[in-house]
Formats: structure tokens, sequence, C-alpha cells
């Protein structure tokens, strides 16, 4: 059984930006510049904010934050997003969610221009992914792309099983991995809260990915042997054992899954830190104009 | 066994689409206005052309079509797009496929005012689609959505396996039935030319969607006693018993398959008559500007 070391994986991909970042600004190119749009004070938001900034100064990229008291109206924000998409200077923006109730998130999202939006929520970014075009893939499956590939699973003609079809981790997971790209060509299922027959079809999956918000939901009988697992849950477990009076687990009863297993990504330190990093990778992107 | 007869549904359709635009006119309201452009004298193209046009008026919609040689350049076509885009009296346009070669097809589908596009080609609506947003469907999917509710097939809970994995059948089929909606809600499995063990995943299928284009390919070893087969494969093949010299015949080998099925789409009169239907239902959507 080998652990996909998520840590150390973003780690890699970030030491690749942050170099050709000063290669960048070797050329005298400028640095690429993440803009954040965040409203309230939300702690979780404020703190998420807070994270992507600090791996965008790691990196070596320009970051900026706008904060708005969560009084601002939609037409407020949406003007605050067209200065932005109009500001050459800033390459990627993200709106960090939730947003007070007053405020459509579609109408927010669908504002942001495409070419700027790293978050890649867009419906056109959407789209183009699923063409197989140059587009922005959403943060975690994009990072769960990058550790499929350079943990060196293979994945054509596997069958994979995505439990979870929530519009940024499950839905878009299944298209890409049944592209015609490397990895993808997978056989893939997309499985849900209206399954029936979930841990039989489960069970044949040789490349499962969990994405169902459900504390330590797939037991050791819902796998098969030799199975590649990749468990997006996060759950916070009161804990006894620990400083901060709680531990990190995620959608996968790790103990007794992860013995059947070929690969899989432990919680915490598997599909978490590579988010951010998929952010960067986005911003770096958006900053060379391939999309 | 129960036939779907996608003749009689199309005509249901047809009937409610003529109705409404007679309250249009009654109404002092313009009828829906579908556009299409034809580049070059591909023999296929004007046919589905002109029918397009003659479903057109049955229903009471005006239709225009802009005609061009093979040696249009890119740029005017994107600026007769963009006229066209501009006209308020057009509600729908559609551009007919293949294009010659030095004109890139992406470029042109991503022209179309997304709010026009009756073909559902624009990686935008594919993204809104995906999300459940208003979006316009493509017309092949959008019918086969139809086909379904109006036989009354519960697809609910239910596992769906869509063979084929194209941009405007098998993967947006594949993504509609796993929707929150109905129909939708399915378990969906969708294989392709990678899948190893098709045969094996298909026979599991209550709802098997066939979009290969391999003439006769799924027999009945492969379905499932009492599922829905949904055909929609086209294929000419010669024959002594038609005045025309040619029978049509789907990607399912229906003598034997249709003796297991609770439905079936024959062919022809299955989902072919539906794919120009759902055409004139986009297009009636993109009159009263419900996208």
């Amino acid at each position: 059984m080998n652990i996909i070391d998520g840590k150390k994986i973003a780690d890699e991909i970030k030491s690749e930006i942050a170099k050709e970042v000063k290669e960048m600004l070797d050329n005298n190119t400028k640095a690429p510049h993440l803009a954040a749009i965040i409203v309230g004070d939300d702690p979780a938001s404020q703190t998420y904010v807070a994270n992507k900034e600090k791996a965008c100064h790691e990196v070596g990229f320009i970051s900026s934050v706008y904060k708005y008291p969560s009084t601002i109206t939609e037409k407020e924000l949406l003007d605050t997003i067209d200065f932005i998409n109009n500001d050459d200077d800033i390459d990627g923006l993200i709106v960090q969610q939730p947003l007070p109730k007053h405020i459509s998130v579609d109408k927010v999202i669908e504002k942001i221009n495409y070419t700027k939006d790293v978050d890649g929520f867009h419906p056109i970014n959407f789209g183009k992914m699923a063409s197989n075009l140059p587009a922005f893939i959403a943060a975690t499956p994009l990072g769960i792309l990058e550790l499929l590939k350079r943990a060196g699973v293979e994945t054509e003609g596997k069958h994979c099983v995505v439990l979870g079809r929530s519009h940024i981790v499950g839905s878009p997971m299944s298209i890409l991995l049944a592209r015609n790209t490397n990895p993808g060509n997978c056989t893939v299922s997309l499985c849900h809260s209206k399954t029936k027959n979930l841990k039989e079809i489960s069970a044949q999956a040789d490349i499962l990915i969990v994405a169902m918000g459900k504390l330590e939901y797939v037991k050791a009988d819902m796998v098969k042997e030799g199975a590649v697992v990749i468990d997006v849950g996060l759950h916070r477990v009161p804990s006894n054992e620990t400083k901060s009076g709680f531990r990190l687990k995620g959608d996968v009863k790790y103990d007794e899954v992860s013995k059947k297993c070929s690969y899989i990504t432990p919680v915490p330190g598997g599909v978490g830190p590579m988010t951010i990093t998929a952010l960067l990778m986005n911003t770096l992107k958006a900053a060379k104009k391939e999309i």
C-alpha cells in the first residue's frame, strides 16, 4: 500500500512555481497577481483567504484582498468585479464563498471574466473543460488529477467510481476522468444520494473518489482489493489526544480501507494541501495567458 | 415490451408548439425566428437544413438560411454571426456542420451569442446545463429527455449506462441524467472506446443509452431483462427489400434486444424524429427569452 503524500507533492509543485516566478522576474515580467474578494466576517472564510495569501507569498505571487462588509449591495459587488476584470495588473480573481443571501452567487460567478476565473467556477470554464479545451479547472479536481499523475497512477481503461455529485468536486471529477486525456480515459460511474446499490458499485472501482461529506462512510467492504482511493472528505472530530481538542478525518475509514488499497490519500495530508496549490497553478496559467 | 414512438411524440410536441405560436401571433407577438448558416455544398448538410426549415414552417416559425461558398473566410463568417447576434428579429442561430477546414469550429461556436445558441453547443450552455441552470441543451440529449418523460420512464435511483462519450450526445446525456432533476437522479456510468468490460457494465443498466456509431453493436447478452434501451445510432444499410435500396438501422440489434426490454426506441422512428423537434423547443425558449 502506497500513501499518496499530498503535502509533499504540493510542496514540489510550489517549488516549481516559485522557480518559474523567479524566471519571470529575471526576464522583467511581472509576478502573477491573485486578487480575492471577501464579503462579511465569516471566520472560516477569513482563514481560507489568509491561507491563500500566504501561499501566494511563498511562491512569489502578488496577492491583494478586497474586503467588504456584508451590507454591500449586489450591484456594488458586481461593479467591483468589473473593475478588477478591467485591471490588467490582476491575473486571477476569486470571490470567497459563502456570500450574503441578498447576493446571487450565480450572477457573481458569471460576472468574473472567465480568463481570470482561477477558481474555475464560471460555466464557460466548466463547458470548455468538458470539451477538453483550454480552461480553468476547479481547484480540488485539478489537485486530484495532479496527485494521480505524480503518484504514477494509471487511469486508462480503469473503472473510476465517484461518490458525490457536487458541482465543485464530484461532477467535474467524473467528467475529467472520462475525457480522452491522461489522466483520463476511465469508465466513470457517478453515484450520489439517490444511488441505490452504492456498496456494490463502489466495490467495482479500480479508482474510488470519495466526495460525499459523510464522516468515515466508506468501509473496507465497499472497496475492492488493490483499489486506488482518493478521500476528499474533511471533518473535525473531537479528540482528547490532540492539543487543539480535535482531529481531522475523512469520508473514508482509513484504518480498515488502507489495508486493501494500492494507493490511498490520507486525511489530513492528502487532497487538502493540493487545493490551494491548484489555485496557484491556475493563477500562473492566467498570468501566462494560457486560457 | 413498449416501443417508444418517437415520431408520435415529436408530432405531439410540434402540435403544442404550433398552438403556442398561434397564441403568440394572436397576442401580436412575432413568431419565433430560427436562422441557419450553411457553408459549402455538402449534400447531407443541405438536406438537414432543408428539413429544419420545413419543421419551422410546420409550427409557424420564421426561418432564414444564410448560404455561403466554402471559400468564405473565418473572419467573414464570424462577422456574419456577429451581425445575426445583434439582429433582434432573430431568436435562434445554428451554424450547420461540417465547416471547411480553414474555419475553427470552436471559434464559430463561441462567437454565437449563447442566448441564441439553440444547438446548445456553446461552452457556457454546456456549463450551465451541468449546473442545472437555465440553458440550451443540445438537441439529441434534449430529445431523449423528452422521450423518457413522455413515455413515463422513471429514472430516479436507476442505473443508467451511456455507451459513447461524444460531446453532443454521450457526454451531456451522462451529465443530464445524473442531475438532481426529473428525468434525472440516475446513477450514471459513462463507457467509451477505452472501456474494458463493456458487456459487463452494459448488462447492469436499468436504462441503456447507446450512442456509439457502431452498427448493431449491442446484442441481447449486453442487456438486462426489463431494461429501457435508447438507440441513438443511425446507419444506412443496403437492402433489396426497399425502393431506395437501403434500410436504416441503429447501434442496437433490435430484433433480439427488443424482446428483453421494458421500453425501446426503434430505428427509424425513435430518437431521430425528436432531434429537429428539440431544436424547435429550444427556438421557442429563445423567443420567450427563457435562457
